[in-house]
């Protein structure tokens, strides 16, 4: 067994927000975050599958495949949007870096055929990641 | 003369579009960047000052209180902001890395007072950064 | 379950010394490290901690929290010292890197409330890492 | 269970091509990968070995016997060269991160022997790494 | 005055060799890297151009448009190649750091036109770069 | 004129303290720095060298040279070294990153013979830098 894992990264906006707390509340928990205006990152995403290198090729998966995939079923819905706002699969789910690496692996796993989606590492900045293996 | 730089951070909201065109002209010029409901980076911040080495500390400027200018009157002002919507000395201005690298020079340079400001080199993603040098 | 990361940062003197030992073999099995007037490191910590996000706040723990704890408990004691003479808890251990992982293990563990601290990963230099995961 | 990782890095030459098939097949498979005259990659390698600190040294492993043993069994082997042509246990094998890595470890076990080699992490790209460990 | 900077980059081998002189002054002077079976390099390439913010956009110049013009003009006749044989700007050069940022600098020239190009920094390793700025 | 820059680091031990003042003028200066019983770095120093190519090389000067020279006139004597201790050409001088980047030019530039030393930046941690142009 090997795992490959494949860097890409979006950018976007979002807020932290309980609405069904106080404004007092929602500052005490979530600071900063909570800004009704929004605030953004630069997302970090790493993409582990796990599986064994085909002999005619030496890879568990083309990474051109493993790209596109991410490209068509993560980045175009998440690039330069607002995750509160813009993107289906975050309706109704607080936009934390646990749960939408959670949201980005349930995107993926469908589409990972010729082996297994393994991890999702997510970075919200530099100092805050998130990682999820599907369970 | 020496120069010394220090390395700050923040994440803020913003989208690029220019209210006086159409929405065809502001998606052909500025792409995803113009999507109304925001995106947003981490933007890393070098500011950089120039002088002579202080006998007495060996310091053209504390450090310290270089990052305390820079954490009033920068951070304070951007961290966890919307560009367009939340800052005073953003208004009116095309929040660009151009435009804003600018701004913040014309934020810190009336308080490095020890020595002199050098350069703002702000970088909106790993991938483009601007400089400015006060003229 | 989730795992959640936070990346700190200290600088520390110390040195690598086994004082049974004759000058000769220490400088044979620590070379450098044994200068008896020190040297440093700026070590990069990364702490992980797992659970199941809260669904009132989408957080494992609040990275906040997990960001205080860390400063109370491991840098106030670690930040700007030296391992060997200004530290209780590394008092008669090696201040190598997988004992310093161990040794701030058992600082955060006991701290750690909501969810499951999971991994102390340390960076003594950009070369040299250590993990431990609490057994 | 303490982990230890030593990072070192080589650059090396090679394509990746199946001669069994057509030019048309290697190119839809691998693209510009499999140009005839070849190209090459700044390799970032992580050596992971684990096991319980000594209690003379702190250590697992003295890490300057480890880099020693990577640079001899690793390192000589591969830095700059082209790992198609020079590479007598990359013969016949297909030079995919993937692939490597595997070979890599192969390399390492027999002489990691104070503890055990836990994982092979190579960076092909900043991009793409691929992770073995020995099953 | 303002300067934006655009990283790319791109993957190639080479080989730094003198046919004019005999092998043995070639490894002297070249060491591995004259290793006849090639080897090779992920370049990181920092384009810097200068200019004054259009009003209408905040740009110097569209980051999008010099992406267009880096992608068309260098890394289309540089990326996945080799820069002794596959590049014909480079023929007749040696392809030492210094001699292909002279090269990326011609090729870009003429065709930055709404500011001016000031920088060409090209990293041949994490450990080696050189910057050009046309003369 | 074409400008080549090396990249090495050293590790290194120091305290920031001025011996004319009192305790407390020392803390309220030098905070944390000042604690007497050293703390210390990870150093990240790039040496920027400028010349014309030669025709015969493609250099601007051997880079093998100048890594030579740097571990001969620098690294052998402030890696895993007491700024304050053990370094003849800092005697006397505060340990600043400012004073040393001059100390590191003094000591570099009687040794670039091919061409001419350009630059001294050096790193005291991922967020402060100094540089140095030799006047």
């Amino acid at each position: 067994m090997v795992y490959l894992t494949r860097k890409e990264h979006f950018n976007a906006a979002h807020m932290v927000r309980n609405d069904s707390w106080s404004e007092e509340k929602n500052r005490e928990v979530f600071g900063k975050c909570a800004n009704k205006n929004w605030h953004g990152h630069n997302y970090n995403l790493f993409v582990t599958v796990k599986g064994k290198p085909n002999p005619d090729t030496g890879f568990i998966m083309n990474v051109k495949e493993l790209s596109r995939i991410i490209q068509t079923e993560v980045l175009d819905k998440l690039d330069h949007k607002n995750l509160n706002l813009d993107v289906p699969f975050m309706a109704g789910v607080m936009p934390s870096t646990e749960n939408l690496a959670i949201a980005i692996w349930k995107q993926l796993a469908p589409h990972i055929k010729e082996c297994q989606l393994h991890c999702i590492k997510l970075y919200e900045t530099e100092n805050i990641y998130a990682e999820y293996y599907g369970e």
